[in-house]
């Protein structure tokens, strides 16, 4: 139903959007009082009298308010779901007991929030495609996988589309070698995908997209791409018992729309600030060492999580730090990168300093951000651990420091620190560290959260669906050597049996059923 | 008459223009229903059922319809021409009997289809300035000439516009310096141009040009510019009989607005593949030769040349296709370089695969595109070729593999192929392989073709005017050293004679008459 | 009274705009014809028959006429002047004796002329932020402070806003370090601030400027800021007595922003070309040799001075080449960078050639300009100098020849000269010296001007206010070490006293009196 809702194109600043954007602001606010305290517009002398002269966030010669361009984004995501509901009320009264859904794009549509869309279709679905540009690409599928099933309540979903090779709107269309399409297709299942679907059928002659990758490309059936099509078709037709399997993870990344949403704006402490690279960065490194991991709503509950690790957090509000102070409190860890805990929900800066929410689950408050130049890099006195972008004055109120500044303007500062809570612990890192770097960060924090990271070769991908009666572990080579997966059982895709191992070819997937006994 | 149609600016999105559009469809396709064929409307559902809902193509969200984009240029071309043909008309009705002339731009004005324009003028003109940033822009020069030459069906031209020395509106206007004016002059004049003229007389003090060369310069007359000028002035008189005389050109370069244009639309393979480049590559590298080259339309006669090349001919017609058929089968030597026959006039993918025109006279189709990262290389198994932006994944049919990829996505197959058809033989090329590369690509096509590359000195040009009587090798030294060439009879410059051979001076020239006897 | 009048917009194009630049224009021409004469509309057939067809300059497709762009500036500065000084006259009429200002940016809003405002205001008041990407920007901060006392005539002045530590609108809002704000603003004081202030008082929690910092920051006041914000409140408690002194300038560097707007127009020899560029290099090798500088404007009495440099004097009237000629017969020692002299108060190129108008003050005029290529270097044969962005081709009329281009296009061309006329000299350079070359240009210039360059520890920053009956050395240590100053007297800041020299810590900073005898 419709397609990629808030792609390409997701905000309206016509004069109908701005009156339903009042009507929207009237529902959450209820008087212009407290809209004017919750967007501060006493700062700059904004403050509204009338609802008529409120309208979307028009251009402006500086900067527009930062309260009303988050709540505008609210509305968008808002504005957006009013219409999928119409459009599923409307089949479902025509329909009823068709399920209903709409295709997702999990990390790339950031302007709307899935966890409030998720519970408003039948099945959650998907649509994924490679960063072509990447030769790590796999990892950015797995995140999206992880997040669509994070999304969709750790059920199963639909991977609606994705591409049998090279799509057609990337700078660089780079086409999927032999066996790619298949380890992409293996990797969805092994993260929650019931179901495996392509765009498109047969490549169009015309058009926009007709040098889009499809299951019948232009060249015809004596072609790779067909051949390979028609394989996977069988292989998934070997897979059918996993249906309705589970994923378990041990470890939860936060995830909240509405705080990209307000780190994104405008006039923050250093254009080198990125949530999104610093939750691939941590992802990276949860996905190399073998941690199976969600994606977490700040506010949910997570005390199934040995881990919970915060990359950006900017904005979190008194009832999300205090879902992590019970998380904590409970057992459980949890680690806090830099820029945390800084505004509340109307991107205010909560009083009591940069972090404060978090202040006894941490053990410290910012005292001042320290951006660094570009290019500049500072180094810790912890193993050799070198961070940029970021560094952080912090004052201590009870953390232990685990690693300090030794040169650049924190110099003699803490960089990495733990507190401990309750029966858990919290930690937090002051600067950006790299995907290698950030190996030696985690060793103390697995330590503390009882996680052992799985000792796999490298670029193998292991994931374990669990089902009634039996596990299946997805095993995905995508290095050019062949390796060992220890695990017993069937291989369903190709009959083998084994007591102890498998080994896994260069490019190669196995699909092993071990039956729980 | 006017100036350079189509510059700076050439599209207009009136609702005029639209209108005017609409008229052209109408003529072109004479129904709805072609046009909706033709434009493949019935992908992403965008049947036209009313003339009137079809308008310029407006800025969208995501891509408009390719062939309405495409028909668009078309009509701006042929819209732009209607207003030339105006203007001329009246002219001619006042002054009968007065050729009349547009200034052209032949390589730097995409917006007009010169091949429609030249059968206009009474004669063909051209403006040409140097790229100032280009140690080699007079290779460029060279380039613009030769496809002056060519619009204008091998009769001889006018240089309406050149400059004395730098230009106002590039980046670093960088100044000619001693002699450079001169040998400018004499390469055009070397490749057809009977007349010689600047933009501008006199310098101005006020206006956007200010800074713009001239014949008469800010200085005065007591300057190197006046003394050059004038002196170029008594050198072009001792050249009359140069007049009227014909180049001819042993190769041709394939050359088509249209292709251009539609390669040129958005969501294509690569953004690393332009037409530009490899024409540039190919022409610099014949020019490094010495083979003097004409550019050609694909439909037009092409058996007089021994050797066509194909370096950017992504939209082919069939009748093209058949052209080219034709052309290699009475004994022509065609190499086509990759992204070659992939759309019809309509940007619809020829039915049968990449490259399907071309099949028997390659001996191939390409059953997908390899497109290549950013800065990714691949290596040739012959001499130590190496390609980047581009592979394909050929499917052969019948040609012979005289290179094959020994690394990346397309390991194994070929890179550069040659195929027997009739007398002739075409070569296809799957890489981009820079101009130096190009010298080991083209020595066993040269070969096949009959041509004997040129052995001269570095960055000595040599063109020569076929006369009535005579013959008139023009020689400029464009490098450092003093360098001879090898040609018998009087240079008219300096009235010197020689039985074998004459030195050329460092940044000097000859125009040395030969008898044919 | 308002802020920062011309930031962050200044130009205006409304049809009431347009209105009023025609009544400016009436004004200021008189006729059409003047008009018409002064705008060179005579170039690409502009000329104008009726006022109302002339406005705001328009976007157009390709270059608007300069002159009236130019004029367009003026009379924008002009405008906001007028709003200012309406604004003045209600408050002046409401509360007579008080005295009025506005918040000038001085070297960071190029819309106003500062010039012609000054006068306007009872007090000069400043506004300065640091540059945070420049590791060296106190050098910034005292060209913006030296301007400021320039425009204010050398008579005291307010720095009402400057920041605590970081801002929020640069790209990487830097903090500054312990001891950096009392550094900064010692250097305003020392160049002539009476007054010293901060926006802002407290950190607003919500609205744009929430990561600005303030003397009371959201961590609140047991933080590093704070201390600093009230130790540098007692600390100029103590300087009480430095009020109403004055600092004297050896130096002077010419500023117009007539000529900048002039040289910031479009279609200029090279891209490369900047003023600001320019300015800052020579201010710098001026701040680094201890040569204290005001700014003037070119048709100022500049006989005070022992030398006038001119970096970027590009558009120079007639007027002001006939003040540098009285200013040089009369003794003075004047410094011309490249491309000066260029064009008169209409942007029309000087009768006689580029430069004519200080042909006699310099011997010379240039010839051509040889914009060099991007990266392009070219060499002297004086010292290792090295220039690249330009290069002249100067035709001498009686200056000497002080260094040569020894390669690039001005080979063999004088590349620094220097040409007596009455009892001073005038040099000129052609081409772009960086900073640490300019040392070795500038020593015979000092010679000839009877300036010793102080011999100061690197970064160590001294400036002197002159009291009735003493004098007030500000010291300020950028660098790393300890270094002495050799300065008798009492340091204010802390009560030490002295007969031959203080030590100034790193980062530390002195303001020594002296009295006088």
């Amino acid at each position: 139903m419709h397609n990629e809702f808030g792609a390409p194109v997701s905000e309206c600043y016509s004069p109908a959007s701005s009156a339903a954007f009042r009507a929207w602001l009237r529902n959450r606010y209820g008087t212009l009082e407290a809209l004017n305290a919750a967007w501060g517009t006493a700062f700059w002398g904004q403050r509204y009298g009338d609802w008529e002269h409120i309208s979307a966030p028009a251009l402006a010669p500086t900067v527009v308010n930062p309260a009303q361009r988050l709540d505008f984004a609210r509305y968008t995501s808002d504005a957006l779901l009013e219409c999928f509901i119409g459009e599923r009320d409307a089949i479902r009264a025509e329909s009823p007991g068709v399920p209903i859904t709409t295709n997702f794009m999990a990390t790339n549509c950031p302007s709307v929030d899935l966890w409030r869309w998720a519970g408003e279709v039948d099945i959650v679905s998907n649509d994924h495609y490679l960063t072509a540009g990447d030769p790590r690409n796999h990892v950015g599928l797995a995140m999206a996988a992880d997040l669509t099933r994070s999304v969709a309540g750790g059920r199963p979903w639909i991977l609606m589309e994705h591409s049998t090779s090279g799509v057609n709107w990337q700078p660089r269309n780079v086409a999927k070698r032999a066996g790619e399409m298949a380890r992409n297709a293996l990797s969805h299942l092994g993260r929650g995908a019931d179901a495996i679907m392509f765009f498109q059928w047969r490549a169009s002659r015309s058009g926009a997209e007709k040098f889009h990758s499809a299951m019948l490309p232009h060249a015809g059936t004596s072609s790779r791409m067909w051949r390979e099509v028609t394989a996977l078709g069988r292989a998934l037709g070997r897979l059918t018992e996993v249906r309705g399997s589970r994923v378990r993870a041990q470890a939860a990344i936060l995830w909240d729309w509405e705080s990209f949403w307000a780190q994104d704006l405008e006039w923050r402490p250093s254009e080198d600030l990125s949530h999104r690279e610093r939750i691939e960065a941590f992802y990276d490194r949860l996905w190399r060492d073998g941690v199976t991991t969600d994606f977490a709503h700040p506010e949910q509950d997570l005390s199934a999580y040995r881990l919970v690790v915060a990359p950006a957090s900017y904005l979190l509000s008194e009832a999300a730090a205090a879902n992590l102070r019970r998380y904590v409190a409970g057992g459980g860890t949890l680690l806090v990168s830099y820029f945390a805990g800084i505004v509340d929900e109307h991107d205010a800066v909560h009083a009591g300093g940069f972090g404060a929410p978090l202040r006894d689950v941490l053990g410290l408050t910012v005292e001042e951000f320290l951006p660094l130049r570009r290019g500049e890099c500072v180094r810790l006195d912890a193993g050799d651990l070198v961070g940029d972008v970021w560094a952080d004055d912090i004052a201590l109120e009870g953390a232990d420091v685990v690693a300090t500044f030794i040169d650049g303007p924190a110099t003699g500062k803490p960089a990495l620190t733990r507190h401990g809570l309750g029966s858990g612990t919290g930690w937090y890192l002051a600067t950006r560290i790299d995907v290698e770097g950030l190996a030696a960060v985690l060793e103390p924090v697995y330590r503390d959260a009882g996680i052992a990271p799985a000792d796999l070769p490298e670029e193998l991908e292991v994931v374990v669906r669990h089902g009634d009666d039996a596990d299946y572990t997805v095993a995905i080579n995508h290095a050019e050597d062949t390796v060992e997966v220890p695990v017993a059982g069937e291989d369903l895709l190709t009959g083998e049996r084994s007591d102890s191992s498998f080994t896994v070819s260069a490019g190669g997937a196995r699909v092993v059923r071990t039956v729980r006994r």
